[in-house]
């Protein structure tokens, strides 16, 4: 690995660029780095393998972030641009239809050729000459543009090699470890509360001239009317939906969706996944392997209808809990921006991805801000970091969404359908890639991502 | 048929009854009526089978409407309730779990007995039984309430028996027709224009204190910031829809949603629904039979995938389409509240079905209102009736939304989830079902549905 | 029904023809009226509908087996023919690729129109034409050798639409009869004896110069060599059956074949087609609605898969039946002709679908003959009719075997593949349609027909 | 790799065991050295994918021929037996239900651990181990069937290996080569004549008592009659095929099996597994990469519909051909032993899999035998070697066949259902595993092995 800390804080001089072109490029380092960083616990035969049509080799995520600047900012940018390998144009194509053909995504796991080495060699080759067009001064501001979207895509495929080696390994009968490192930390269990917020004519989204990244899907800022609502400060714990399951929860038409029901039958499904009982305790497969649930911590895996059924059971026999649902997306938004505590603080302190591995617990953690918890008024913990929190609203456009041009306006839009939000991040979220506005999606059966549930009355 | 017209007038002296519940009992003579004047084209070979999972052999909606009022009504308010014949608890129950057993749906069309005979003795049993509540004085409010529910039930199975006889009638290579009647009115074309609305914070929904019937679904009456949009005063019309299929639109991915697009190339689809291509003239099938499409009259048999790219396609090909979409189902709800004209009278002079069987045209007209045309202030027409249209809302629950309690409480509420709303009621919709507030709602992949669009910008 | 008795016996001075024509004459207008006999006890919704892709409606077979006499023919051999209806010739066609397109096989349930009134007057015109074809003396040797195919083409069809309406009724919640005549017969045990022949170089199948019909499948005669085999007296009885049942014979992979034990794991079955247990007893649905198990009728309904492992587990489990198998055809076949007993008396006398429909089981039955029982030399029984047997045979070509020209070389060659050979008929096979060099075929898989077993070692 | 060529000599006095152990001893080192010797082009990633559930990882034949000799030798016969790693026993089982459970074979391509590393050093270790169970005299001459049923055990494998990473390879678009050795060979054409033979009643299969291997399948010897036939002296070739493609043999069902049409239409299939036309010339992937067809060589990568199809066509089709079809195995065994050559210098000039690998064409060849050609009474050529040819016979049990005992006895008899014999052996099949009596067999639609097909009259 090339890549040496030196590398890693360019500064204007010398590079001969501006200090915010300087900035994007140490962060272009970081993100590179960091991606490199998670690949290090894993053979040539882990990276290599798929275990569903909708998790991709690692393998294939190494390559295809590299693709991505050699195809939006290389192709465009660079002099005498030549592809690194001619095929690899087709290869690493995920759906973008506008780059031409894409080979099949249910098949990444066919393709043992480049071997892992080769692919090494290319992400290497893509850094180095995307670092070379700051070096030359041709880094425009739309190529800069371009490079910080390239961040924000690789991060979101940094989450998924982590949640699809995490799948992958699990479909091992030896259930092998990703990383060794268990118990994470103490647990000091803590009472759920409510916060309550005010609603009415609100502000949601990301103002399209803010000076900081986001993606399309969250602009534009616009109006939205929300009613008041008391919202969990805490996510919903292990022990609080074990007790769910073990109540029969997954055999009562009563608590599903009408969809989630036929899931449940066809699938055969009778808890969350990579759940096991051994001797009468629930475990789950986790990044460290099989160990015990833990009852105080944000329960993970579960999908919409999971975690929808589980609202609906709570409100229908715990008196306390009567009238809870899923948040709306602007809910969510609202708490995440009107709370006391400062959101860069939050984001600072949660439990998401740290560029410094050794650190990354890779799994949701139970609830730490004591402090909080002591407060008379009630505040929402855990808010970033964790675990996903599923909303009830539908991914959709914004009023006046525009998606952007070219090839990357393939990016969000035409997923707007059959997807539900989730807001917050995750334990394997990268630190910088996540903010209040920020809008993830998945179609109600997945649960393969580390996702989990906040309930509002 | 014993339901000779003098038995759909009945007075309160008659019955001893009140006024509102003498009003009430009309309603439900004209429904039980208006049934059987549906099947009657049709043999007892067409009325037993099943043309797909989705769809139901028009047998079982008979036994199933039927099935509705004695489940709900009767088994509850009828003194030394005996059921017409056990097993049809679980024959014609649709997806009440509550209830108990069902029959699966996809199995419906595997079973010959009852015979069409006892089905029909089945309805006319009911018919008196419910009928005789009232006589003897034993229809007490709730029962009433349920009675008016099962009214609206029936009209929904109204319209699904045509759309699913339609369907069988069309997988037959001869193709033939369930009524004769064609060509249906002189078309004479008129200009699509556009209609503004100003928005701002409005009121949606129907209000549950409101002395007339709605869904559960359409309430609570809540408060939803919009803002200003222009609406076209017409659907989409066959020759615009057949325009976009002759460009390629079918060919091209840039338009269509990543899920449609699968569906799409999945299915192997290359125009809508019904459509057939015989010397170069485009051709669908109709309830008269195999006909050439008509340009000015609303398209249909379009599912929301279809709606959304003929949307795209619009807007990035017409100069005078920019920025076009599907409209929210709260600019669509604002559009129809908001009309100069009564929705009142919207209704009754729309293409919609209506109780004497020979006035209905069982297709989309062309445009007819040549006084709204002729106005300065353009204003939109065929709200109602002629075509469902498709909103780009997700299907989801009002805020504070609370399904109603028992069995019927599973009629709305467990169906939130990867639907779309649709609005306005088509050719094939009881007069007496549809209004502003109503929410239809199906799969984006649906097409046998009379379903179309309108555009707004 | 116009086909009155008179017209069932002409005579050659009436219609001018030879008396072998005279006698297919009779023969044709008594498989013709067999056929409606068989479709009396059914409403018009029972002849529509299609429980499954390999079984077709009572009213496709009805049609079916006209347009066979129509396509094969009267188009051929009649004055100005015109068709009964122009599009029948695509929609009743079963797999002829040879006559033009096919309606798809598992869409027959999909046809309301014609409906049953015009497919019986299908069925009188084309009887009446093929009628008409003699009385002008057009039936020419060509056209007559067609029409005594079409005769057993058509007794193939009876049996066919016997298992085909038990399928659909089984479907039924309700388990309707399709005939009324319980207990069938009282029954007297009797024992199973082993029946001792000697093999060598011996003749198999059709000689086809010999002066009776066969299908093409059943020649050349040919010379086989086979060993000295002794086989059971009795096919195998629901009573051996069920003990297999009850020892977990479909838990224990050890009996199955590969293609078996996984058949039966996807599609978790656990007992033969038809039964279920109701208060510890087996239950068997029959033509008769739901009964008791027999213990000494020979059980049906049994595939490949299922016939092979019962001999694999009585081989392995029963010192009486160490090293019992599935014979191979042509011990079957030289079981039939070398018998004691004639050929024609055993099919006199068996459980075999009559002419007279009264006097038809519809069920296999316990054995019956006696006086064979107790000889001293035992002889096998019930060779003909109860249930097919079995054979251990791939179905394949004879040596030298010749596929009839034209579209009616499709009959048989075609399904030359991955089918397994049944000997003797069933009790739905009609008595005329039945001889031992009779080749009856069906995928390993297939267990709606009357299939059973006998053993050999 | 520690296998040095000294090793693999072994003489008795080194091991103190008798000769005939010795004897097996060294072809146990042989064929555990040549397996390692056909990964050795292959990377990690190579050797750990699956391309779909018929074939299998590299990695997992290497471990798996492995656990045979563990599971069935070691785990019987070596002193304090320690397994390897003890979830190996499940991880690499194929299919024997009484060694208790087994990992799904569809799922072989999940498991990245073990790694090849590790499954390197398995293979390493088991072979030390029985070498040395040798080297003590604790081979035992029950041990000694289970090595030697071992090593045609895994000669299969090697076989399965090669054919399995051709068709993963296969699957990545860039089309990778295993092996660089193209052209072949030059080519001289020859005529395709015709062989004479006289049938009779003559003996098939392998003599029970005969002092060399076979697999249970092939016994006992036992007596068949067959008609007299002639056969074509050369397998059916690449040109003789391309014209049949050409000529639309794809898209005429008269000359597929019912099944075979089924299959094609279904997949969609329009020439054989490999083919790719490129400016209007048929290539083929091959061992070496995409190569153009050559004419005069035996085709391959048939399955049982496309052979039979063929030769029905040209039957159909070619005067010189008329009655063609495929041979019985009996026949075909018939033409091996009663030919003029001896069997063992066939098989010794045969294009075989050969230990030194350099020596491998991995592709058939055409025809080499110019002394053949040249005869007056023409000889079959090709009998072993080049492409495995179909039979028309079923799999099925030769008379009074025992399947082994134990779990060895799951090896061969279970599979006796709808699949169809080759003979003769392929390019890829170890030279010292084949033999005139060798039943390969496999399902009609199975086409990734090097299958083709020799004519009979």
């Amino acid at each position: 690995m090339k890549n040496s800390p030196t590398t890693l804080t360019p500064t204007p001089s010398q590079y001969g660029c501006t200090n915010a072109a300087a900035a994007v490029l140490t962060r272009f380092h970081q993100v590179r780095a960091q991606t490199l960083a998670l690949k290090a616990p894993l053979s040539a035969e882990d990276m290599s393998l798929q275990s569903m049509p909708d998790a991709s080799p690692t393998k294939w995520h190494l390559a295809h972030t590299s693709w991505f600047f050699e195809t939006f900012v290389l192709a465009k940018f660079e002099r005498n641009f030549n592809p690194f390998q001619a095929d690899f144009k087709v290869l690493f194509n995920s759906y973008y239809n506008g780059v031409g053909e894409k080979h099949p995504s249910s098949e990444r796991g066919l393709i043992s050729r480049p071997d892992v080495a080769t692919v090494l060699a290319y992400c290497e080759n893509i850094t180095a000459r995307v670092d070379a067009l700051f070096r030359r001064g041709a880094a425009s501001s739309e190529a800069i543009q371009l490079i910080v979207l390239g961040c924000h895509h690789e991060e979101q495929h940094q989450e998924l090699l982590l949640t699809d080696i995490k799948h992958l390994l699990s479909k091992n009968p030896a259930k092998p470890q990703y990383k060794t490192r268990w118990p994470l930390v103490s647990v000091n269990a803590q009472p759920q509360q409510w916060a309550h917020f005010a609603g009415g004519l609100i502000n949601i989204g990301h103002d399209i001239n803010a000076p900081f990244f986001a993606f399309d899907n969250e602009s534009p800022r616009h109006k939205v009317w929300i009613d008041p609502f008391e919202i969990a400060t805490l996510p919903v714990s292990y022990g609080q939906y074990a007790a769910f399951v073990d109540a029969g929860g997954y055999e009562t038409p009563d608590w599903w969706l009408s969809l989630g029901w036929d899931w449940l039958q066809t699938q055969k499904i009778t808890a969350p996944l990579y759940w096991q009982k051994h001797e009468n305790q629930w475990h789950t497969f986790t990044l460290h392997g099989m160990v015990p649930i833990e009852a105080n911590t944000p329960a993970c895996h579960l999908n919409y209808f999971e975690a929808d059924a589980f609202a609906r059971w709570m409100s229908a026999t715990s008196a306390t809990h009567r009238g809870v649902r899923l948040p709306t997306e602007y809910e969510w938004e609202q708490m995440a921006t009107a709370s006391a505590i400062s959101v860069i603080d939050a984001i600072a302190n949660a439990n998401l991805l740290s560029p410094i591995f050794s650190q990354n617990a890779l799994h949701p953690l139970a609830p730490r801000d004591h402090a909080l918890a002591s407060t008379t008024t009630p505040a929402p913990q855990q808010l970033f970091g964790d675990v996903w929190e599923w909303t009830q609203s539908s991914y959709g456009a914004y009023p006046k969404f525009q998606a952007a041009t070219g090839a990357v306006g393939e990016y969000n839009g035409k997923f707007m359908c059959n997807q539900y939000v989730l807001r917050g991040g995750s334990c394997v979220t990268p630190r910088a890639h996540i903010r209040s506005t920020y809008r993830n999606f998945f179609p109600p059966d997945a649960r393969w991502q580390f996702s989990g549930l906040r309930l509002v009355r």
